[in-house]
């Protein structure tokens, strides 16, 4: 009960109500809606609902290990926090509570060139924490360098390059919530850091894409080029678009639709992740997010072939619910579960968690 | 602001609800309902809800071009407003507002035998815009030449035959709803006009079915050889169907089940497509309409490999909600989101979309 | 409207809800409900919604024809009127109102064991309309003859033995809703005559089942013997059970599972036909029941490859919300719909709804 | 009406809600909830809504006999009474009322070592009933081996290992319930037994699962040396994890996911059944629990194969709405439903249920 009176939630099935409590409805409106119809919102969760588990008995384990690898990597679970904007809007601490959380968690977290903090901010108030940064190209590659840069001298171990989001979908939930972000404060990367368009430039009936929207395959070269940060790709749902990922040197590829918040109609994420395994054929790190919310969503994820796992709108409502003590509580609450769930399944370690743990 | 103030919505999903929220009971019944039960009208939707995307990214594309072809008319969008009929039972300008905002949006428009006002009026309404006319076969084939030929001469440039209306269909929300359709008010193309017979004169247990309710194919060799306009057939959800209709010259059919207002039951038209297009090997074009809201709708449409994709209801509700500007701003908001979505699909144009698209 | 004030409904949409208004609870539970959970209930109306059509254009026709036959005897629509118990206790005129308002629609009706009033009285009520006998088994084979004599003297030109009711399955909504046949009432076929079981009749933990429960096919034989009517054999949900019908001379079988009121969980009646149609091979007539409520269920299982279809609780429905008048108008409804969905389908007449109707 | 009077229920669609209302919220969230976001709680019940019966007619069956057989010993049912635990927190008699209620319908009953009373006071409660005890391992084998032989002693005839709860899993329903086991009483089998741990221990980082926790199959060579009683393995969901336990002398399996109580998001039982029949091929009987309501589920389970069927919340809803005559009323009503369905569906006895009698 000390747990709730601070936090507002005492189990995963509690958290996003309690975050839907403590926040108001514009800002609310922000954080669920998806894009269009939100069918891919839907479908993301639904594609979960769907895989059913064949746990295995009596495997003689007497420890639990929920550590894993991210390009290398040691974390102490196999999951990722996975890139969100703006979390300075969500909780006065913004992305340096979700740092301080995931660093004595142990898990991953990659931090988005939107974040309200600067991304050496957020790289002080963790330091020890495996980070990324996540960058939106931006309409100069000087600009984008810089972002690196940065991002190198600051201790982030690898770039995770966002390409679904040439310009923001229509997100009508959110428009019509009335949410709109402060436009006077400035980003915590620096007010010359700009944000991905919001709608076409229209004249003569066309629409012009400027850069970055307009970039493309080759602009992972100029990034490996002036970096040694190792390059993930965020945004990908194809085995042909995966493999010309790897094929322009990215070493890991996330398979996201933005978490439905991008193409309306997207297939889920989940349901992508085999036809990118296959074109892959290891020759990447392949991470899928969108939808995840238990610890049975990430088991099932790991037994698909996915070799990480992101979380996005549960550490969101952490976050809303009671900012750092919140996500220390929901990473607290997942790792059991993921330990209790992996023991229940017959999973010593995420080696471990194959292909046969599905009908 | 100064938008929904004008409009009474600001996005896509907004439109249905203003539309209701500003319309009689007995009207809105009529825009809203299908035959039987609906399961057809259901069905519509549906089957688009069940299609899912796999969009293509860093494709290098600085400019989307919507720009699509009708018979080699060109238009500024791949989409076209279907013929609905009794526009000004919905809004006092009736169908030149929608000619007007069609005009300015740069999409075709197809204008229904029972327009609240004259085809020549549509016409003068906004007279260089692209515009085809909607036939209802009339008893005798003198009155259906005699509209044809009122077309030709006002500028339309295809003639659109209705085949799925030998009669209306039982439509029962509309008639519990207790919307008539004022008949004392003479149809908008003369007192002449007939309309589709709502129920079958029965006789000694037999229904008969007089003309134009008989009609047969041989029709189409009538109306060819009355007019240089191109024929297209409206209604057609069955490969074998979609052949006769190109063996007897028509240049275009359109895949469709009257937005569930016919036979209850039949086939989602979306579902029927790929089976037209089977049988028709290009030999004609191929458009369906029917359940179409969204922007991912018509990408998921053109992506099958239809060659254009009619828009009907959202007009409706865009016409209720506020008439012309009504009209336009729903136009505005669509091409929007078509070029976006375009752009998260990693479609240049429209030659670009692919089947690859869909799962 | 006048017919409203007549009947209470004026669509087929509007029929159940107009019944329910006008009915006692208990005796709604006992019309509506089905058997345990109602999963078969629930099955029989879900399986038709999945059907879909694929309507034919254009193929001139200046006749719909309802006209159809069974077992060689002309109605005048192709759908039949099941037997239905009990219809004294949903409406004064009882079964006579039926039969009368049969008569008036020139469909065939099937009239219970158990009906409310003597099945000389119902011949009467309508004597030159095309009436079938349901019967069902006595605890002495006597008895079934006794009533088989009677209906062929009354001018019944069949007799329907219904199979499926060894006993009376366990119907929860119905003994909830505390609806009890009146028993101090006598059957309308006389006293002796004997309703199924309610519950086996334990003793020493097993349950024996007395004639009639336990009858085998070799009651078909003794009852083809005993009368020159045709046999019919109703509630047949499998193929080798059909067949089995037809080697004892059944002249067709009824595909049915008592509309949801016998074993709960079995088969849709339609989703049953397919085989008992693959097996019976065309050696006997194939009907089918359960779930149909509208022209496009008729036509649907028409196109299956049915000879008849029966229609249950609309008709019941009809009773409750006004009677005989009630029952001729939802037949007048379902007529017209029936001859607007078959042109609206393309096909002339029953001979002319194929299987290509369906996908 | 007499009935109601004493138990709140009057048929099997009536007892969860009768239960419901006699039960306090906390306890009733403990008896209904599962683990995590309950997707296996749900699908037990789904997977056996969607299985369709094929009924059998006019089989001249003059007696229904449920008799059945659990490892050569005869009961009158062929369903058993799963072990739940704590059945002294829902009824004052715990599960001595279980016991008597049982002994009287003549069906086996399975105890768990969580019972709220001594194994030994629930033998003396019915000393002549078929029943089996429920063995969680002890943290020492000696343990275990203590509740065996006490077990042996008190006339239980089999030995019912559980292996699917090396611990709890997260149940968040319960917690947030409020519910809490009143841990100051002790167990019914005494203070020392020791109940499955909550959440595995956690030391720097990993998680430790100590005995019983980390027990492997060779935990069941030594039960069968230290007993004569034949062993059942309960909670398998996979075929290779059957064939082990054959292979390590289990006489049974039973597939089970414990009820939508361990692994979230675990197949469904029944659909789990096949593979583990397959993989056993007779070499062991095999029994299904989760999701059984209804006769007609018995019978769909015995129908693909399963020797035996257990029952557990409606149980556990009897023993709420009127403890011991609650449970009776159960098992009559129960009983009497198995019997109709059998005749419905024409089979005479257990074995005379096969797979044809599934779609």
């Amino acid at each position: 009960m000390a747990e709730e009176a601070e936090t507002g939630f005492r189990s995963l099935s509690d958290l996003e109500e309690a975050a839907a409590r403590s926040t108001r409805p514009d800002v609310w409106a922000y954080v669920q809606g998806g894009s269009g119809e939100e069918r891919t919102l839907t479908a993301n969760r639904a594609a979960f609902e769907r895989l059913r588990l064949r746990p295995r008995m009596l495997r003689g384990i007497a420890e639990i290990d929920l550590r894993s690898q991210y390009l290398g990597q040691s974390v102490r679970v196999p999951w990722y926090i996975a890139p969100m904007a703006y979390q300075g809007d969500l909780c006065a601490d913004g992305e340096c509570a979700t740092a301080r959380a995931a660093a004595n968690a142990g898990c991953l977290s990659i931090f988005s060139t939107l974040s309200s903090q600067s991304l050496e901010a957020i790289a002080e108030a963790a330091p020890w924490a495996p980070r990324w940064f996540q960058l939106y190209l931006q309409p100069e590659l000087s600009g984008s360098l810089d972002l690196v840069h940065r991002a190198e001298r600051a201790g982030y171990s690898a770039i995770v390059l966002t390409v679904d989001v040439p310009l923001l979908a229509v997100r009508d939930r959110q428009s019509t919530g009335g949410f709109a972000i402060d436009e006077s404060r400035p980003l915590g990367n620096g007010p010359h850091v700009v944000p991905p368009a919001r709608v076409p430039v229209a004249a003569q009936g066309r629409f012009h894409l400027r850069p970055p929207g307009s970039a493309s395959w080759e602009v992972l070269d100029r990034l490996r080029e002036a970096t040694r940060l190792p390059l993930v790709v965020k945004g990908i749902l194809r085995g042909d678009d995966a493999q010309r990922a790897v094929e322009h040197g990215a070493r890991a590829v996330i398979v996201s639709n933005h978490g439905g918040r991008q193409l309306d109609g997207a297939v889920a994420a989940i349901d992508a992740l085999p036809e990118v395994l296959t074109s892959v054929k290891g020759k990447a790190e392949v991470y899928v997010e969108g939808g995840v919310r238990r610890a049975s969503d990430i088991l099932a994820a790991l037994a698909l072939g996915a070799n990480g796992v992101g979380i996005g709108r549960p550490v969101l409502w952490a976050l809303l619910a009671s900012g750092e003590p919140g996500v220390s509580q929901y990473l607290r609450l997942l790792t059991e579960e993921l330990a209790n769930v992996m023991a229940l399944a017959g999973c010593r370690d995420v080696g471990d968690i194959g292909r046969d743990l599905l009908v």
